[in-house]
């Protein structure tokens, strides 16, 4: 199959000299190492754990950011949509639209993503079996737009923790959509801080390197020059410095992976 | 404090004359019991488990059956809502406006359902710890709508299982919000019979009970007088000719409950 | 049915003083409520979080001390066993002997258990499912020996984390068996604190009301008159000076529930 | 680091000649790909789900076939122990003597097992956190014994239902001591028959692969030349006839995961 796609980028944008430093980076280290690259960013935090989180720039805003994104880096972007309304105008500047785990059952939300046509990537939301993912994709498959992604960000396990079950990799692939392995999101501890979620950021490259030896189509990493200081999910990014190191690695199992099919 | 409120009625709105014919029927065995009663039903099933699934009348068509219920029965209702959009027109009629569980952290419908001033009946999140509704709540507080119940409805326990930890009940009372027990939904096996959700019908009596011993406000329960044939939950719905001797022994048991408080 | 039996006593023996005061306030306790009294306590903890944790006072010792209980204070007395070799030797001082929870799908256990013509009560173990405990149950009986009681003491739930699942009573009930609420061990934190379980003593009535309201034969309760200072499971043990109150409590809901039985 | 071990055998011993068959074979593959090679199998199997499981041959006959294997094939061999009287004899003929999962916190079995001298492998319980695992090594080292191997063989997860956390995995390297992946019981599904346990036979190279990726010392495989006629774990057992061409990928992830170790 094709070679492994980085998803990658800081959890929110912050503003349109930072996204393009990361996108940049990324796309540079990506390139070195045969990797395809998309850029990913949230214009807005929807859900987050409690009112005092910062939220981000909104949504036209941060549109323009992921334009400029586009324009000045060349490389395709996704964003996550939070309402049937959002999908339409996001999917005139992202390539790939994602829809957030916790609203991965949201009838209205999966169709009207279908219809922009727009890459769909949906999140398998945590409470949610990988067997079940099938009446999520026939959903959006009902508009008639089979550009789908699928991604696993981590299972409810007790109380804020979350486990990334590898069998869910090859059972969601024989969908036949793409898989993609959030290696940020299934690390997360959420609401493990009270007010905010924790994260076990040395895992991630360990979830990330598991997965492609399963020969998952795509890792998604978010990534910060400065994680301690990110506006979201700093306990769970990979630090920026650290990506080209992990990326090249990540390849060479890639390699070996693809080489070497997994059937269930 | 108060005597147990009943929150019952079908999952979703079938017909005027359905809803009446539910919310007359258990007016009548609350009163004989004691107990308060409002009507719950649904005018959408917003996120059903797959695309073939019933979602219902519709909001406009929803809304006029509740206000007959009112009017007719003279019982206070109750509904899920699923946009902020819909809080304001909802709340017109609706006494009580229920975020549904998967919606749960989304900031911007909380603070449209607090807006309107009407009571809100936030479910827990299977994906969330008891502890971590604090963070729920202060998003409501902050549009100063005090007018909050907090609900269990089962926390994801493996793949299509949900487990309720009674100790949340008394946990989420720390908050000094009502607690309500959804007896019918923390029997609920999401996706359990691949394109729809098994339950377990015969353990909602039993979640009740166990909660109303504990000095719960509410108890939650769907019931319909034939739920084999009801278009949605029907697994876990409590048949109507049931409701009747149940209450009659729920009251015995939050009697001796709220002569007797937990206190952690 | 019988009226709720209270088997209490503190985790370990410590000595033939202690376990008698325990005793005879307990015996008294319960006496004043209604309630059916056995003694418990542990001659040997085979399996403490680290080495350092005490193991208590040994089987010859223990023995005595149980044998002490029974001649003093005149009530039955019941104490776990970790291996084949102890059911006889045990059987012949203590009313009730117990298969650890962990121990509790170990065959030569079972059988010893059961030969011995004791009462046998076992936990059901962390790992196994309510409807499993027949398999279980079938071992013991291949003796001859059906006096048999069931326990719920918790399942796995995330990492050091139990959950209670109040369906494992009736569900267990259904064996025809007697079934106990371990209220104590439910609310167990293992390995919580590093070398040693943490626990939520403030949980362990929780559980106990929660049960007796679904109408089980038994309430297992760990207690000591000072629990910070009890060599094991000091954390979610109830105090000595609360348990009057609590059995007092709990001897309403039992009545109740009891003219209420639960059918599933 | 060293190359990658395979622990490999039939679930339980069934004759000399059956052992010697699937040891010989697996010797072979191993030896073809650069893969070490240790036989493993049951003399006893201690805690069927129910009693009509098959026990094995039983220990004096099983240790007879385990001594066949060494002096014919010239393996080593891993057998497990399950009370504290079998570890010496065990010792004397197995070279690795293996703690069941359900067992790995009872001390005096630790105990016994580190005072044979032998290498003792602890399979993490079902019931435990990773973190857990220095308090059980700390045991084992207690007795001068520091030849410890650590398996991770699933962790409970729901009813009927394990999951493989790969964290687990480096995390236990933490302690410095050599880490396994059990990839045959980390897909089993306990109880999940009714009578006997089920599995997904499908997903134990996927388990294994994934954990060889991470740089694990050693990969534990049951195998048979007929899984569906096994008498024990048959439904999670990889047939023999594939174990090649699985040593061999398994050899090559294997390589670049040494040469890529991972840090936490």
């Amino acid at each position: 199959d094709l070679p492994l796609t980085l998803i990658a980028g800081p959890c929110q944008l912050e503003s349109a000299d930072h996204a393009q430093m990361i996108a940049g980076t990324m796309k540079e280290a990506c390139a070195a190492a045969g990797a395809q690259y998309v850029f990913k960013a949230s214009y807005d935090k929807a859900n987050r754990t409690s009112l005092s989180g910062k939220r981000g720039l909104g949504m036209d805003e941060g549109l323009k950011v992921l334009q400029g994104v586009r324009d000045a880096i060349g490389v395709p972007v996704l964003t996550d949509i939070h309402s049937p309304e959002q999908c339409a105008p996001v999917a005139e500047v992202a390539d790939i639209i994602q829809i957030p785990a916790f609203l991965c059952r949201q009838t209205d939300l999966l169709i009207a993503a279908g219809e922009t046509g727009a890459v769909v990537n949906v999140k398998k939301g945590q409470f949610l079996a990988p067997w079940d993912m099938p009446n999520v994709v026939s959903k959006i498959e009902s508009t008639g737009n089979d550009k789908i992604l699928l991604t696993e960000r981590g299972t409810s396990f007790g109380y804020n923790t979350l486990v990334a079950d590898m069998r869910a990799l090859p059972q969601m692939a024989k969908t036949g959509y793409p898989v993609v392995m959030d290696a940020t999101h299934s690390v997360q501890q959420p609401g493990g801080m009270g007010g905010s979620s924790g994260g076990q950021r040395e895992f991630a490259p360990v979830m990330a390197r598991a997965a492609v030896a399963l020969g998952v189509a795509a890792v998604f990493i978010e990534t910060h020059e400065n994680p301690d200081a990110a506006p979201s999910d700093g306990p769970n990014m990979v630090p920026l410095s650290q990506m080209h190191a992990l990326i090249d690695t990540l390849m060479q199992f890639d390699a070996l992976a693809k080489a070497n099919p997994i059937e269930i």
